[in-house]
């Protein structure tokens, strides 16, 4: 194919060479709307920012980036991610790679940052987290080359040929939760969920949903925003509904917390008439009382294997993907009597 | 000056050419000692990249840094610097900049990072945090020319005429902590603090023991890790030295949280033998019973100001440092008798 040059899409915009060329390097002088255009046009032209100029001073950016979406108030994410980060940073500074960290509002902010790193060639690839179904951020990374890694379970709408993922087991540590809360002698389950558009989620509902009919015992979920007043004002609707002696199963420990504090304002006794188990551990599951029985994994390694696992496709093209260790369930007071 | 080559590093270092372009350029092909040796012969000649062949594809590189020396198992420190990197972003991210994160074991290694950051022009910038009494890490950012941001206050040994601070009031918010101790009527009083080595910490101990001399209390500190563990052990340890009723001022919430269990256990009454303030407030300070008293600070926010004060360097070689608001006492039961 012809090489597109700045005049083309110039020309095929109908704005000014100079317009084109701050709108593709990504630099101020040219107003948003305009930009918008010009990327729009560049990209139908199939535009490619010419690998000879982008590869000085070195072809390689000796950097990965990651992109954090995040709803504003999801509080526990944030330790989960630090941690998860801090893993990463193990290996990257081990492999001199730089660490790139975005956090911004919206897939589409993050889809828009994936844009201008590959024009600046700032990463050499990226980690992708919260994947979900049919997530367009898989499509415009291959569009971009841009080699990455899935952290998660790709569902089954993505079909790419070259993903790679470092796989969670979800559904397994989900069975492990309903067996142990089925052998504490509850026949009623709930699971306060996280976002259901993402895959885990959907995945964990999935395995919820399954388990729990096969152990007999009768189920209901609910989605939440991972906030402690979620936590509190759901768990008293399911009690409210359900009755009790009732196992919770929380996304997270922030959710556990107000389940807990709501349970034990209503007077109720954890664990005889409610049973709380949270998924994801945390110092906070052993400083309340009663203690959380938890799902206890290590993000610090989760971010450790994905940024090897990346590194690997750099180095051999690596297609293989990983699965990572069954996390643990660790039983606490709020789950078995005293 | 005549401008230093590759030829005349490579002679004075008695290595090849190839070697030394190696090294300058950061890549794989070269020893770690050899580099060292190379890096530092450079550094003699007064080497500096050549501008032009750094500043292709574009002289500015979009992007700020920030590089974390921390102690392993420094846990309560990850919550404030997520919360501080989220405020950081939200500026960054508005302003189309790119945030380079790197998280390393020590200053030496931050040095380091530094210096590759300059030779690859990665960062037009960086926030430098925990800052320390002499700190090498202020004369290495000037060497580089590269503008940065200290977030707290720069200690007296730091001279440099181009530093730019964002100054935290460490001080006043112990005076504000000791008053409220001796208006519950308490004579004694001891602060857990954290690692002596850090500016902020000095200031703090240093506020402590003035505030305390002024308001007539008898006064004690010492030194922890941040652990948990440290906070148990090292409150026992002074209740066993002065007796109650005892005030303790905690470094952070771990801290704090270790020494509520410990004093829990001892079997002591809370807030009538022993009174508690958390240097650090977050949920766990109140999902804890009794409920912790805690200085609040908005460490979001510290982070956004602190990128907006290096934003506007870039723009205008900003030299005004300026002061973070006062943080808030929460007063809750740790310390107040119900």
């Amino acid at each position: 194919m012809q090489r597109i040059t700045i005049k083309d899409i110039a020309r095929a915009a109908g704005v000014s060479p100079s317009a084109v060329s701050f709108a593709l390097n990504n630099r101020p002088g040219v107003s948003k709307e305009k930009r918008e255009k010009i990327m729009e046009v560049a990209d139908e032209l199939g535009w490619r920012p010419s690998f000879f100029a982008r590869s000085l001073p070195s072809a390689k950016a000796n950097t990965v980036g990651l992109v954090i979406a995040r709803p504003a108030r999801s509080v526990n994410a944030e330790s989960f991610y630090f941690r998860f980060i801090c893993g990463v940073e193990q290996v990257l500074v081990a492999s001199s790679y730089n660490f790139m960290l975005k956090i911004v509002d919206s897939i589409e902010e993050e889809m828009e940052t994936y844009r201008s790193w590959w024009l600046d060639r700032s990463v050499d690839g990226v980690l992708l987290v919260d994947i979900r179904d049919h997530d367009p951020r898989v499509e415009v990374l291959e569009k971009y080359e841009l080699p990455y890694v899935i952290v998660g379970n790709a569902p089954e709408s993505i079909r790419s040929n070259n993903r790679l993922e470092l796989r969670t087991p979800d559904a397994g540590a989900m069975q492990m939760v309903l067996e142990h809360l089925a052998q504490t002698g509850v026949k009623q389950v709930a699971y306060l969920s996280g976002f259901a558009r993402m895959s885990h989620t959907q995945q964990r509902i999935e395995a919820f949903n399954r388990n729990a009919q096969e152990l007999g015992l009768e189920a209901q979920t609910l989605e939440t925003d991972f906030t402690e007043e979620a936590g509190a004002q759901k768990t008293l609707d399911l009690i409210a509904q359900m009755g009790t002696p009732l196992g919770i199963v929380f996304d997270n420990e922030v959710l556990a917390l107000g389940g807990l504090s709501a349970v034990k304002a209503q007077g109720l006794k954890i664990p005889q008439e409610v049973k709380l188990v949270s998924w994801e551990d945390s110092f906070v599951c052993r400083i309340v009382s009663p203690q959380l029985t938890a799902v206890s994994r290590d993000s610090g390694r989760l971010g450790q294997e994905a940024a090897a696992l990346l590194l690997r496709r750099f180095g051999s093209h690596e297609t293989a993907s990983t699965d990572f260790e069954m996390p643990e369930l660790v039983v606490r007071a709020s789950s078995v009597g005293r």
